[in-house]
């Protein structure tokens, strides 16, 4: 026997799992990237929110591909080994036994994702681009100052990537690439991620963040951009509006938008499962930033 | 921004979606058969609300196929053409002419349950058992009455459902058999359900009743049994604990449980998404029968 | 021991065998489509014989797919139900009940045809437009007058259709439309015919009627035309020469011999088996509408 | 206009196809090996009626496969090039130089009948046993004579076979062998049709001779056997009244059948269209060797 | 243990085996077209050392296509019947009866070379042109002199020969092809496979010829040309430095490097193993014709 | 022109090819699992040596699976991080920490593995046992001694192994395992490659050591064992004649030798392409261990 209180419930239930629908016949078989990081990564109970949702993604039909970064375990082995952490721009200045350590990391972080994955019963391979020659790059140029080991992505192979998602599998990527001479290089993720969905013609593109998304003012938390269009976005930059930190993750989510990618949000990674709502509920969540 | 309230909603919203994702993978490309009949099938709020159901289960790569009776409709129908309507022990009296009333009827059913799909936009396509010879039957023998054009099937031929399913068209069948002689019969609906789940080796039967399921005590709804196990439902039998009406149904469920259908189920149809609960939620609702 | 008279049967056999080869090589593969009506439909003989036909096409690798009305079995029910059979050009005036009775006795005769090919060993499938939203349609207009739920096709979808060709079914489809909010709407079947012949790109189309073909005077039956091209069907019309009730089934010829279907045949269904004949022999009979 | 005259004939047309359609049902994709040979050979006008009938039969989706001897070719072309021509038991005694003229001659017809079959539009391809060592043979032992490169099948590879069959191709193949060490030897062309026939495990196995079929007293030609079991057959020979010239044959058509041919044929070569007329009607002619 | 010797020897085998290493990954699953004559034909030893290379391609995944002629002994058989054998501007006179003696001929050859093969564990079938049709020609004129059945390619039939590499087997083709009548012509071997090479678009066309390659000045061995472009070997022609027989055949290389064959080469087939060398080293051997 | 020298370079290079066809042959389209490990993985020569090799492999179709240990990379990466490094038995004692820092290094060796093939243009993938859950472990049990996270194997899943060879990867593994809690452990290399080989039922499995082969006698170079059999090894383990070192090597040959591996040897890793000449010479190298 079903009570009132039960009914209600049931009723939520089922509501919920219809408002769900749409959204499950619209993205099967479809590819979903994944930049994750940040405090979803650092968290465990936020790892777990995270694991648990594209284990639902990968069970309903759609293929996810996660790309990380490895924050702050880098600069930690980084200054275990005695060597010291520095950044130009951004960019972490990467010479040749930082690399070693980078991809070490990187490594670890990758296969603890796997494992993790797998112990929810999703077939997961932990990738770098060095694997099937994935992530091609070229040295990073960047006012004349040589950052070592930072290259950008001249060429995304998708081969095997397809052949893994063909057989069911979540393939998960750490953002190190290959120049012409088979040297490895240390890419950032955001880049990473933004290329392999334009490469892959993913139908979303989401990025894990610390942030609810853009704002229109960043002191004012009541001014979140729920959608936004690519030419918005660009006038924004124009205007000067975007602030330092966000401008590259912007130019990221645009270059995307131009080339392909249907849709790309601005997720918070802070929430718990964030990325489940923005793809099965109507109103979605963060920003999203479209053609 | 998202305000206090709706946070209850959201984080609601991802546990009940949590919930269900063990269920869609379990299910995932297995086929569910659903006899459909009774109030659900009469009242065009329920109606609506099985049919989205089947459209989730559908859209989350179950395989749905459905079988229908015609119940008060054909009375209608043979008494509007001047028939009498007549039973023997709760089966029609099926002369040369009612039969052909029948066929029209759960013809104008049948079609109108696809159309009805295909307004969802699921594809569809319905069949009676003469189509591909998919159900073959034999007169029924029942007391030395000849009750006429009723069958018991001999055969369920499988490959048009096959042909249907491989290429994501929900079946929805009404119970009409050919015996060797290609003339065609009447079959009882659940009769027809249950043989049509054994030849697919479906993975759930369930049925939508006017019932929340079987009672120990059908004057007591507490006494509202959640699942049982074959033997003990034949141990309730022996001892008359099922009434009349439930009898042949616990029949069909039984033999279908017996024969490899891993769970059958009597689900109350006059709730609304009766079955996406049951499918979808760990409790489960109505009556499981188990080997 | 063969006999004389034996012998020169055996040299016919022989003859006739070898008069049908180059057909039976070129139509291998090939879909045909059938549209089933008049004398063909109501005599037994008749009925049998085409259905015997259909079958030989079948087994020597033709794709038939066969398109009926109801004819005189609609004006019976719905007058067995109290309603009145009204026309307005030729089209049956159609309101809500009436479709209902046109629905029910189109799936009847169907079905019918179904079971009888199933009869001789050919798998069949029995079809109306909704099935798999096969015939979508808008409600036609005529001159102003509302005949009700009366439909001109606006899109064939013929995936269904393929999928069971491809398992070597014969698909038997009435001519039942859904328009854009999926209501159902009574088609004229040779409109059906023409139109599903256009989108599978039918090697055939076939009209079985109550005519030996198309006359250049029809009070004079020697003036039967054998072979006609489109452009001079369409002299004829213009120069009044196609009387009424010919005209709209020669405007369907000429549209689907515009539209891509190779040969479009007016044949006599009161004679046996012309369809065999038109297709194996080299003389052919009845009219042939080419481009 | 069909004139009465036409229309007895039309009728008959019409019986004869639908005679042959049980037939072509029947056959449909089954592979039936013909031994061609005798006046069938010889006679252009049957060797045209042959190539018809195998244009036929493919045409219909039955796949013919062809073995031919070279018969008086053979000792033209030794005698020709000043060799005599010996038999022992029936076997052409064949030295390394006669071996050399048996292939050329035999070569010759096989891309003669292959020419001709292409010109009726079946795509046809000559083999020997060399190719792809389809036939595997040991020296044939007779009474310590030394016949020379005479051999006895040990092994058919039907590998060759089935990889044109399946491309629509009709082999025909001529009677030549490789020894272990891949020496080439004569084989007589009636044991390599009935162990080709077991090999591919063919429907029918069909030989072309210059007589009716079986005799039970070869002096009297109304004593010719229709059907005979192989039990029967075994015991004509017992009781020898199977005369010398057919006794091989016979024991060819008896291994055929016991080992899987289903229906094993002596049909009459000088009778035109003999194999279609077995083939396609219901008497078939010749005699019939069953299990 | 491995004493000194051996270990020099060692090095050399995994050098060369390294060296072989590039040119197997480019050649895998490519066609290669070798035209099979003169002495490499005539002499044993030669015959052996081309079948076993053959044998290293295949089993390397190379897609050997051989085309041979039948040289000498064409002409010892017309003689040994008693016909002369004229030749017209290097072209046999080719009346009906020695037409069948060519064709006779050129099967032994054929099939002599599908047993060698086979006999070295590759799968081989033996073709001339009228296997499915492969060579079609019309009858060559030349200055308006009959020469009989010598025929120009006018189509090349690749089907059977893609049917047969797609199981891994090698066609051996002689130069027989059909005119529109399907009456069988004579052809040049040289532009028999020259065209064949270009129907089946292959990597490499290889001519095993009695020389060392072209020479630019055909009196001195130490001009021989490793490699010329097109059209500086047409400059050639045009400048008269290309003497009389070599001229048809340089113009079929050229036929061959201008309509699509990558890699044309004129090989000595005097040489044991010119083949598998030209193929497996960096320098190659004999003269290489690029466009 | 080819002067003597060359000459008799080119007959050597053509013997050389011809000796390496048949085991081109024999292991086309089979799996060989390599144990990398040892000098060969120190020494930058013989690493490059061991890369060509293993694309030559792939080149001629067979396809190599990698097994890989870290070896002195671990230690050093250990005491860089300020730990101990301990071993009981052979086996290192693998605390939580310690066993970050080996997933680590392992991680970057095969990444260096996947790149340096991938610039030879092989297509490779490195994995960990974790990917696809491949390698399922439980806590090795040794003496009542907690040596901390060693697992053995209790299973290999061999479906990502499979996918990427379809798809002519080259999988690049090292040995780290998931226990039923999909927490991680250390484990054995040669015990990986021998377990990795049984499952895919490989043709061969190599290791390659330090060491030239099993010495009958370890401190006599002369009594280097060629080939041994399973029954014999165990003979010798019995009578104490395998010291130490070698025990366990020897046990996991045994092991893949009795459990479907063809053939299992032990090469000489120091010797440039011993991987090279162990497959294509007829005298092969090392000691092969067979059933």
């Amino acid at each position: 026997m079903i009570d009132t209180l039960n009914s209600n419930l049931v009723e939520d239930k089922a509501n919920i799992l219809i408002e769900a629908l749409p959204y499950i016949q619209k993205f099967h078989n479809k590819v979903i990237v994944i930049k994750y990081g940040g405090s979803a990564m650092l968290d465990e109970t936020l790892k777990e929110s995270v694991m648990r949702d594209v284990a639902l993604l990968k069970s309903v039909g759609i293929h996810p591909v996660i790309v990380h970064g490895g924050g702050k375990e880098i600069t930690k082995w980084v200054e275990l080994n005695g060597m010291k952490s520095e950044f130009y721009n951004g960019f972490r200045i990467t010479d040749s036994d930082t690399m070693k350590i980078v991809e070490m990391v990187l490594g670890g972080v990758n296969k603890g994702l796997v494992s993790h994955m797998e112990s929810l019963g999703v077939k997961a391979v932990g990738l770098s681009g060095k694997d099937g020659s994935m992530l091609r790059v070229k040295k990073k140029e960047i006012d004349n100052v040589d950052i070592g080991f930072v290259g950008d992505i001249t060429k995304v192979n998708t081969q095997l990537i397809n052949t893994l998602l063909k057989d069911d599998y979540v393939p998960v990527i750490c953002p190190i690439g290959l120049d012409k001479n088979y040297k490895m290089y240390n890419i950032n993720a955001d880049e990473a991620a933004s290329e392999i969905a334009i490469s892959l013609e993913a139908e979303k593109l989401a990025f894990l963040t610390d942030t609810e998304g853009f704002y229109l003012n960043f002191n004012d938390e009541s001014s979140l951009i729920s959608r936004i269009s690519v030419s918005d976005s660009q006038k924004l930059i124009r205007e000067g509006k975007i602030n330092g930190g966000m401008l590259p993750k912007m130019e990221n989510c645009i270059r995307a938008a131009k080339n392909g990618v249907k849709r790309v949000h601005i997720l918070d990674g802070r929430k718990m499962h964030s990325l489940l709502l923005e793809i099965f509920t109507k109103k979605g969540i963060g920003t999203l930033i479209y053609r």
